[in-house]
């Protein structure tokens, strides 16, 4: 879960860049960086750390370049220090490359062993390294032909963008696990992850990268390449960017995610014949599942549960015995709307369930009578190998459960999942989505190792 | 606009102070401050900067001592800097006094200068020490006698926490301009401006204090006593906090925020005659009206518009030519959503008229087709001299212009405003609000001044 | 201990002001602070930290005005934090003033209770705003006059420089304690605790400000007064700056302190029978004694400790069993240079006698074969109040101790101190000097109290 | 000119590398870092900045392991950036190593080269990542092979410190540039480039680590290798360590830094003919030359400059027009002292000369009569290959101007310098030094290439 840009312009470019990233900061929060080309040259900044604290004017100005690339990296426990920020830059065969990547390896250990034994020193516990290395080992000018060798080896998940002296570059995962979009705005091209990357600046979307595609810039000018001539995509678009990563303003895939997360909550309440008074969203992921819901139940939606605005940022944790106010501090429970009432609560999804287990503890207190949990995604019964942070399958409750065990542990009345079929009717495609962590159906095989390596 | 709080407790309480004010973050950014006594000494740290950056747990933990108060400042331009950070604490016949202000006062440059001729000299820029100065000058240990004759000369808006060495006082003016509520949880007493900041420690609410109120809780017993017996209270609490300022789990003088929010949407929609396809809120604050103009209209809600949610920090602003990503980056369309369509647009308030105009701008060229603004608060024709930081009336845009005008100005197809009536009928309850910034009913006279000084 | 400075002149101040400060860093590293005018108005900065920490070049690019003051603190264990640090600003019957104060009043805590009783407030824990809170009471517009009245009040060590919003006024307390003397550099006027405050800028010194004297520059034009007409000065410059606390460029009242120093060296070895191969400092404060010492006996000065040039940064304490490095992290012995010598050291003065002990026993431990140690002072046997930092008597060695006693403690071969009479010798003026931390013999009564305020 | 410390124990270490990194802190203030073993893990920190703004309590308490190194980086200008920091980390053939590196290679540039055709990449921009590739290549478990075949690779100068998962290394570059010691406390290893840092935690100096050594520390015991059997050393320590770069309480390879400069003091007396009054050293590093020099003449030593204790720390550049403030602020002349004088002035070195013109223009404006400059090495006429930060050859004063030449640039009276004769008799020893800088007779010629990498 990471978030990626590129852009490819006739002026300075550090600014957009930044805004850019701006833009996409909901996808990684842990670290961040830009780099810039200028002259065969490659400044870079990053840090651990929010845009907004990483970059300064001062940083910006010092960052000359009219081609770049930029990174927003996502906290995962343990492996984060200094030296997995990206974007990754270095030197080989006296050309210059720097590179930034979204998604997840599942053969990175076995690479990574496999370049170790023939002497490579590894300086980071990254995916991107490992993706680097084969890189620069086959590299020896002509960057499409070495990205040709270097997807051969790599398994996985990538979106990558990749910047040389003179050329920037696109590359997707031949599944197309993780988004990647193409956006031009005048004489510039842009890339990034979504959508919101590239409305900012003012630019276009033009279309996505193609999974198994590799689009070159160089020259002011486009060209395409496949990973493979014969090789035939399968799409394998991760569903749950729909369901909770992506913005409401990106279309992954032809697929408008707010258009899919309203249809969610459309579909699960078709049948739904459970008796409430009002419908209560979950802030901010069950918005778009409540109004869904709430337009095809006809019930109105209230708004039961108030954010705190400024939550995101640290805060000092609670002892266990505050632990109330842990909660609270995100999401207070609006008595005046709830109290007496019978709730229909959306969420778009559960994965451990401790927190809606709070949520409806917090609703309770408040005076709820009764609390129909409902959700805009199916049950999470797996563990992702493409890059979304879900936890070890022993801890979701939903491997170790049926429905009627969650709702239990939760202690709501009812709940009610939105089932697969119902999910890819939401999308208006049957065929093309990675939903493994629904149902265990791994588009690529993992590699066994202990510990998977991120981002 | 700013937040305070003040507990009374037998053990160790900045903790609770911290989650307390950074529940009330949204009313006060610029600074924030804990002071808190232990044996007759009072500690303190103030900052400019949020609840999460100033405190961190170190200090907490230095902040010893079972009673305390705490204040978050909002940021005007200007009298922004460390002297004006809150709670002031000082000393006065070898007692200690903290105090921590919410308001305004009407005639502080007036008192200002009788104490400056009277030799007294000022640190800082702002009412509060004004107060401090007053309160201290009839101190002479009797804190409720020297409140009484220091409410005797303040006029204008304050709500004040006020902490003596073994007593916490609540003051709120005899207007009720500004809120101040009474909690209990177990043994504590809690003072402050919002539910939310009692809530978020498992407090209960008790009571508003009430306007022209003194409460002191000393020796574990709360006493309230009245500024003035003869006194008759006209309560006259402030409009806009229901409107837009506080947070929607507020009850304020017993109107709940949120349903007021809603009712105004209602009643905003009863007589609209306007065919649209959807309704659109700005969020976060047009959300509740835009639910309660749904609910009349039979209209569907829909997000038009994505709000990033990590502004609120600061970024580095774009330059003129620019311009527009500095709404875009607050704010995105979503094309999907709008495009061909006619739409409701629901805002709590319109004051500058800059952010609605540029709004509308940026969703025509999303592609909507009609855009119907909605006001749910009347248009504001007078600046507020009791704290809410409108600006100068002269760059009030319905202070120069009907509302054609302002429809013109903002480029929308239509503009209404909920009428006074509508508002005052929305709480239900009519006669009580201070509602100058709609009507220049002020319910106390500025005094005559060049400049405001605030909070 | 503290540094002041002031500069009247017809630009922009505030790089100067910078300068002045940084080379007085050495009387005080706490905190610092400077303010200038600018069209009656007075804007400053002031934080915890030294010069280079505490002020950027974006700082004194906002610091404009043509007349400003400066102060650097001491570190004082207790009273130290952001309300105390200086100048001091504010306004009285709208005229803006602001104070810089080094020294320290003996009636203090007296004039704080009187001005409490009268209903005055304070928010600090300092001398300076007793001075100031006097002066505003008695400021009607002349400066002069108000000063006047202020000195018949307090008491002690005070030498000030005040700015209000078109004069530049320096005041000497009635005895001199503390340095300030006067510079001129074109057309400005520059007030300084010490001369390379003065040289640093280009400056040329004038004279010292005279005990007692009240110096006004307004209009671009200098006048002086006196306290009192019929005072009669009794100039009692307080002989420890000249001993330990000046820069060796200072000259303080006629004296020249390097002079002073290698006068005091010379003076101690005359009648000094000892045997030994090589005189070593103690530095830095040593050496200018040692070159005297090394004159008089035709012995060689060795550097036999070697300074770490990087402390006086605060680094991670020692524990318990690690102590013996708190000394050698900044004094390491140098084993080639001491090993079997019989050895001067020679330091400035003993306080406490802790540092000597634990170099005597670095030394020894280096193979010093004898360690006769020579202070080119007095044994300090009385607390100042009049500014500089000496612990409680019962913490001074030499009060508690005869010299025998002192050498048992240090572990030491033998041990001399300069005699009082030798040191005024040095000086080349018999009567004018406060040593009452050498002979008890205070010039101005001390008010008794529990605790000293400073600076 | 770095400094490097490596420590093998028993328990945690982190708090003694930081110590001994604090003690060498003169050796490099750009940047530093700390890596430790733990469990077949390393951990590590470092950053841009001091010692003591890099290390927190906090980090040291999360740097466990019994094992360690640690580097501190000199500033120069150009390759200053958070990738160059070191120790550098990374792991091959599943085995960590952590590496910190003190001096130059001259054929970085063509191993660089080699190694980037082959497939490598690079991501910083020094040599030691260089030094750390080909170690990696020839790692197969056995570090001491793999150093014997990178040793034949590298050419120049380098001491290193090299960690492995149970082994701590430390190599010295067979000509033995930079200095490396071994020291012993207890059960404790030591590897340090200098004394101080093993004196500072109590430790005992064993001797220095030979030219083309290879010390293994492992399972608690020592065992030394040589790079080649047939090798024969011969030593080229470099002269200017001695000189200038080292502490005075250094000895390095058997030369005694305290007593060799003073020595050169004495020599450069010996045959002085010049009538003056005293001599002034440059401060701090003309102080052992100057007492030397007095020594030998006869003639006091007095303190004519002052310097400015807090020097070091940034602080705002004067601008053009304020260039005297520059040396100023450093450097304040003692006009007491000075004034009508005929002065030695003695300094350790000459290379650009500015800094020269400069003292001797501020002591002839504070009046001395004539400045006879006395300088205790030779002049520098090439540029260092191997580690000192000597500018290019052409900003080398010496290699553009005779003694004469250089006298009237500077502006002083007469000028003299230490002759490599004497400089040689001052270290007691005759054939062991690289004295390139003075002779151009560089012990290993450099590999032509364009620009120098550093550290």
């Amino acid at each position: 879960m990471c978030g990626i840009v590129g852009i490819y312009s006739n002026k300075d470019i550090s600014k957009e860049l930044y805004y850019s990233l701006y833009s996409m900061q909901h996808r990684g929060q842990e670290s961040c960086g830009i780099a810039v080309v200028d002259n065969e040259k490659i400044n870079y900044k990053k840090d651990m750390g929010l845009v907004s604290d990483v970059f300064k004017e001062k940083d910006l100005a010092e960052l000359k370049g009219n081609m770049g690339i930029g990174h927003v990296r996502y906290s995962t426990a343990g492996g984060s220090y200094m030296a997995n920020c990206q974007p990754l830059v270095g030197s080989c065969r006296k050309r210059k490359l720097a590179l930034a990547h979204n998604g997840n390896l599942v053969n990175a250990n076995y690479l990574r062993d496999m370049l170790e034994e023939d002497g490579y020193m590894f300086q980071a516990n990254s995916d991107t390294e490992v993706i680097l290395y084969i890189l620069a080992r086959y590299y020896k000018g002509d960057i499409v032909e070495s990205l040709k060798i270097t997807m051969d080896y790599i398994k996985g998940a990538y979106s990558l963008v990749i910047m040389g002296e003179d050329e920037l570059v696109a590359v997707r995962d031949p599944q197309g696990f993780r988004p990647l979009i193409l956006g031009k705005k005048d004489e510039k091209f842009i890339f990034a992850s979504e959508d919101c990357a590239i409305d900012i600046i003012g630019g276009e979307v033009i279309r996505d990268v193609e999974p198994g595609e590799i689009i070159v810039i160089k020259n002011g000018e486009m060209k395409s390449y496949f990973y493979s001539e014969n090789y035939k995509t399968v799409k394998r678009s991760c569903i749950f960017e729909h369901i909770y990563f992506a913005r409401n303003d990106a279309t992954i895939d032809n697929v408008n995610v707010y258009n899919f997360r309203i249809k969610c909550g459309e579909i699960l309440a078709k049948d739904d014949k459970v008796k409430a008074d009002i419908v209560v969203p979950v802030p901010d992921s069950g918005w778009a599942g409540a109004i869904g819901y709430s337009n095809a139940s006809g019930l109105p939606v209230s708004e039961g549960l108030v954010k705190n605005r400024y939550v995101g940022r640290t805060f000092i944790k609670p002892t266990q015995e505050e632990r109330e106010i842990g909660v609270k501090i995100k999401l207070n429970p609006l008595s005046s709307v709830v109290k007496g009432k019978s709730l229909i609560l959306v969420d778009d999804s559960v994965v451990r369930g401790t927190t809606s287990k709070a949520i409806v503890k917090s609703l309770k207190d408040a005076g709820a009578s009764e609390i129909h949990l409902r959700i805009t995604s199916p049950p999470v019964k797996y563990s992702c190998y493409y890059g979304i942070d879900t936890p070890n399958r022993s801890k979701l409750i939903a491997s170790q459960n049926d429905v009627e065990g969650i709702k239990e542990y939760i202690g709501c009345d009812s709940l009610e999942f939105l089932e697969i079929e119902g999910m890819l009717e939401a999308t208006g495609q049957k065929s093309k989505f990675c939903k493994a962590c629904f149902d265990g159906d791994y588009p690529v095989k993992k590699i066994d190792r202990e510990e998977l390596l991120s981002c």
